[in-house]
C-alpha cells in the first residue's frame, strides 16, 4: 500500500514538474519582431509583468514538485508540504488567471479603454503564449490532483502526498 | 474544545463572507462617466471580463462561506467541504490576479502593446476598483486562514472546518 502511495505521488509530482517546465520555457521563448507601418516592434514576455509572474511561478512549481519528493514521509516537513501544496495551487491559479486576462485583451482588445487587439500583428507570439497557458493549465490540473490525493490520504490519517 | 473549534470556524467564515460581499459590492458599484476631448466615456465593471469574473467569484464565496456553516460536523459533506475550500481559495486567487493584472495596465499602460493608461481620466473608477481589490485580498486572506485551520484540524484527525 505504501509503495502504491509513493508511486502515485511520484507520478503526479513528475508530471507537474514536466508540464510546469514546459509552461515556463514556452513563455520565456515567446518572442516576435514585426514591423507595423514601417516601425519595428518587438514582443517578448518580459514586457508584461503578468507574464514575468507566470514564468517565476512555474519555475518555482517545477523545482518544488521535484524537491518535495525528497521529504521523508511522516516527518514534520511532510505536514508542512500539504500547506505549501495548497499555497502553490493558489499561486499557479493566479499566474494562469493574470496571463489569461492579459492574453484576452491582446486578442480582443477593450474598446471602452481604447486598447486595440495586437494579436493580428504578432500572431506567432500570441500562439506561443497560448501554448504556455495550456501547459500551465495542465500543470495546475495535475498539481490539483496531487493536492486532492494528499487531502484524501490525510483525511484517512495516512501521511500527506510528497 | 468542540465549542472553541465551532466558534473559530464561525468567526472565520463570517469574516470571509463580509469581506467577500464588500469586494463584490464595491466592484459592482464602480462606475464613472467622463468626457475626453468632447467624447463622453463611461467606465463600468461589466466592460471587462476579468471584473465580471471577480464579481461572480466573490458573490459565490460570500454565499458559500455562510452555507458551509450549516454542514453537520463529521458528515460526508464535511469532508467534501475541505476540497471545495481549497478550490474556492484557488478561484478567489485567480479573480484577484486577473483583476490586478488589468488594473495594472489601466494604471501604467503597456507602451509595447500601445495600450495607454486610463486611470488619469477615470480616477474615481480606478480607486473604486482598487477598494474592491483590497477587500477581495482581505477575504482571500481570511478564507486562507480558514483553510489552514481546517488542514491543521484534519491532520489532527478532528473534523475539518465548517
Amino acid at each position: 500500500m505504501a509503495k502504491v502511495h509513493r508511486l502515485i505521488c511520484a507520478v503526479l509530482r513528475f508530471a507537474t514538474a514536466g508540464a510546469a517546465a514546459a509552461a515556463a520555457i514556452l513563455m520565456v521563448t515567446s518572442r516576435e519582431t514585426t514591423s507595423f507601418f514601417g516601425i519595428e516592434m518587438e514582443a517578448k514576455y518580459s514586457y508584461t509583468p503578468s507574464f514575468i509572474f507566470f514564468v517565476v511561478a512555474y519555475a518555482v512549481a517545477c523545482a518544488y514538485s521535484l524537491l518535495v519528493l525528497l521529504v521523508p514521509q511522516g516527518s514534520p516537513l511532510s505536514r508542512l508540504a500539504l500547506t505549501t501544496d495548497v499555497v502553490l495551487g493558489m499561486v499557479l491559479t493566479g499566474a494562469v488567471a493574470a496571463t489569461g486576462a492579459i492574453s484576452e485583451v491582446a486578442k480582443n482588445g477593450n474598446s471602452h479603454a481604447g486598447w486595440l487587439p495586437v494579436c493580428g500583428q504578432i500572431q506567432d507570439y500570441c500562439n506561443h503564449v497560448m501554448g504556455a497557458l495550456i501547459a500551465g493549465f495542465v500543470a495546475l490540473s495535475v498539481h490539483f490532483l496531487a493536492v486532492l490525493y494528499s487531502l484524501h490520504v490525510v483525511t484517512d490519517t495516512i501521511c500527506p502526498c510528497h
